[in-house]
C-alpha cells in the first residue's frame, strides 16, 4: 500500500454524523457501525462483538459498499482471533484463515472484501517473529489502518475528481458510494463533497436504486446532512431526466473492476451508462485502487450475487408482487469499459479506460 | 368509429376474473371496477354511484390505463346526468358539458380520457330529436359501447401483434397495458394472450414500474392468472437482462401518440426504448387508434402529469427517502418515434412509425 498524501488544507467535515464504522476501545473492544437498514427513518448504531455478528451485518446490508465491507471484514477477523486461547503461532494463523474464509462467504461480488481479508492474513504471516499476543495487536492495528487509509484515499479521490463538477451543473449518481459506503467521504460522492466545500453550487440527482433503495435512503440522506442540493428520482426516470437536459455528468462507485476496465457496480449502473452514452453525457466511476482485480481479465469473469426475490416481492413488508412470482434479482451488473469515460482513483483519473492506462495510473506511485 | 371485426374463432378466456370495469344494471345502476390499488394482495371491487367517486377513482389510480380511464370517464358522465331533473335539452347538454369538463381534470396525459368525453358529448348533441329521458338512455348505451368496442379492439390488436411473439422468445413489458388497463385483453398484453392461446411457449419479463408498481402488482398478477410464464424485475435491471440476451422483443402500451408518432407512456418507457435500441431489440407499442392525437404535432406538445413526491418518498407507508427531500416525479415520458419499431393498432401495425404510415394504417377502414 503506497503512502497516501493527506493534504492539511483539505478537510471535509461531517462532524455531525457518527462514523460509518469504527473500532471502539482496545483489543477487548468491538466494532460499531451505523445500521444502514434503518436509514433514513432512524439513525441507529449497531455494536458487533464477534465475527458472526459482522458476517450477518454484511449479509443483511447493515454495512454495505465495497470499501466499507472490506473494513468491516478486517475488523470482524480481529473479533474472531482476539480471544483465541493458546500460544501456538501456526494454530493461530489457521484460525485466522478459517475466519477469513468464513467472512469471505458473506458477499461474492465486491473485491475489496477479499482484498482486505488477504491483507490481514499477509500481515499476520509476515510478522514472522511475533508471538500470539503481539499478532493480535498487530492485526487490530492493521484493521484500523485499512480504515484510516480508506478515509485518506477517499479524500484524494475527491481531490482528483472535483474538477469535473462545474458550478450550475447537474450530477447523477446511482446507489450509495458515499460516506456510508466507505470509512468517510465516499468514492463517487467525494468529488461532490469537495466541490461543495469549494463553494460551487450544483444539483445532485440520485436514483433511488431498487430494490433496497440505497440511493433514496442513504445517498439522499447523507447529501442532505451535508447541505447539498439533492433530488431523488426512481431509477426508471433517469432517461427522461437526461433527455430533459438536466444531467451533465454521471458518477457512480464500483465494486470490482476487471483488468480491462469492465466494472461491476450496483444493479442498474449499466443501464445508466447506456443512457448516458445515448445522450452524450460523460459517465465516470470512482473507486480506490483496491477495487481493481487484475486476476479477472474482463467483466465476464466477475461473479454476480443473486439476492432473495422477496427483496423485490415484499418491499417494506407489503406484498408488491404476486407472492410466488419468479423474479430476476441480480445485485450487480457489469458496465463495459467502452461505456466508461474515466475511473477516478486515489492515484489519478484513468481516462480513457483501457489496460495500458489502468497500469499507467495505478503504478504511478 | 369503424366496424370492428370480431372473429368467432378468437376467444381469450379470463373467465375466472371479474371485469376491470363495467356498468351494473340499468340506468339506475352503477359502475363496478376492480380497485387496482389493492392488488395483488386483495381482489376488491369498488362500486361508484356518482361522478365524483369516478373522478377520485381515476385520480388515485383505482382504475388506470389509458383505455380504461376513457371508459370510466364515459360511465362517470352517465352517473352525473341520469338523475338530472327537468326536460330542457339545452340545460341537460350544459350539465353534461360541465361534468365532462370536471372529469377531464382527473388526469392530463392520456388522450383517451378526452376522446371518450368528447364522444359522449357528440353523441348527445347529434341525437337532435331526443328528449331528456331518451338522451340519458342513449348516453348509457354509448358508454357501454365504448367499453365493448374497446374489448373488441383489444382482441384485434392481439391478432395483429401475435405474430411478433415466436416460441421460445423473451418479451419485456413495462407498466400495465393488459386487461386491467382496458375493458379486457389489454393492448401490449393482447398479442401475448393470443400467442399463449395459440400454444406458443415464451417468457414475459415485467418491469415492476416504480413508483406505483403497476408492472409487479398488476401485469405479473394478470399474466399469472392466465397461466403465462412471468418474471418480475426492478426497472433498473432491464439493461442487464437485455445484455444477458434474454429479451427478443419489447411491447408497451401508449397513453397518447402525437401526429408524428412520438408517444407518451408510463415513466421509464423512454429508457427501455433507448436500451432496446442499444441492444438491437425491436421496441413496439400497442394502442387503439383513439390514442392518436392528431392535434399534437409531436411529443413536445404532450402535457406530462407530475405526481405527489410522497409516491416516491413514502412507498407503502414507510419512509423510503428523507421526508422532505426534493423529488422528480413525472408520471409519463415521451418516446420519440425514431426509437419505436412499430405501433400495433386495431387497424394494423404502423411500421415504420412516421406521419405517412400512420395515416395510411389508421385510414384503412
Amino acid at each position: 500500500m503506497p503512502d497516501i498524501p493527506v493534504h492539511s488544507d483539505f478537510a471535509i467535515r461531517h462532524s455531525t454524523l457518527p462514523r460509518t464504522l469504527e473500532w471502539i476501545g482496545g483489543l477487548d473492544g468491538h466494532v460499531r457501525m451505523i445500521d444502514q437498514t434503518k436509514l433514513p427513518a432512524e439513525l441507529l448504531m449497531l455494536d458487533c462483538h464477534d465475527t458472526d455478528s459482522v458476517w450477518h451485518a454484511i449479509k443483511r446490508l447493515s454495512v454495505r459498499g465495497a470499501p466499507a465491507i472490506g473494513i468491516a471484514a478486517a475488523m470482524g477477523a480481529v473479533l474472531g482471533v482476539r480471544d483465541h486461547d493458546g500460544t501456538d503461532r501456526d494454530s493461530f494463523l489457521a484460525k485466522l484463515a478459517d475466519l477469513c474464509a468464513y467472512l469471505a462467504t458473506s458477499r461474492p461480488t465486491a473485491v475489496n472484501l477479499f482484498w482486505a481479508l488477504d491483507r490481514m492474513q499477509r500481515c499476520a504471516r509476515s510478522a514472522e517473529t511475533a508471538d500470539v499476543p503481539t499478532l493480535k495487536r498487530t492485526l487490530l492495528d492493521e484493521a484500523k489502518m485499512i480504515r484510516d487509509e480508506d478515509a485518506a484515499m477517499c479524500r484524494v479521490i475527491g481531490r482528483h475528481g472535483q474538477s469535473l463538477i462545474a458550478s450550475g451543473c447537474g450530477v447523477l449518481t446511482h446507489c450509495n458510494a458515499g460516506s456510508l459506503a466507505t470509512a468517510e467521504f465516499g468514492t463517487a460522492l467525494a468529488p461532490i463533497y469537495v466541490a461543495h466545500e469549494q463553494g460551487r453550487s450544483f444539483r445532485v440527482y440520485v436514483d433511488e436504486t431498487r430494490p433496497l433503495l440505497q440511493g433514496s435512503r442513504l445517498t439522499a440522506w447523507e447529501l442532505q446532512q451535508a447541505g447539498i442540493d439533492v433530488t431523488v428520482l426512481c431509477d426508471n426516470m433517469a432517461g427522461a431526466l437526461m433527455r430533459a437536459g438536466k444531467v451533465d455528468l454521471v458518477i457512480t462507485g464500483a465494486d470490482r473492476i476487471a483488468a480491462n476496465g469492465d466494472a461491476a457496480n450496483k444493479i442498474g449502473t449499466y443501464a445508466v451508462a447506456v443512457l448516458a452514452r445515448h445522450h452524450g453525457i460523460p459517465f465516470y466511476m470512482a473507486a480506490p485502487s483496491s477495487t481493481f482485480d487484475f486476476d479477472t481479465p474482463d467483466g465476464s469473469g466477475i461473479p454476480i450475487e443473486e439476492r432473495d426475490p422477496d427483496e423485490i416481492r415484499r418491499g417494506w413488508g407489503h406484498l408488491t408482487a404476486p407472492q410466488d412470482v419468479n423474479c430476476y434479482c441480480p445485485a450487480f451488473d457489469v458496465t463495459p469499459a467502452t461505456l466508461i469515460r474515466g475511473i477516478i482513483t486515489e492515484r489519478g483519473i484513468v481516462e480513457p479506460v483501457n489496460r495500458d492506462r489502468i497500469s499507467g495510473v495505478l503504478e504511478r506511485y
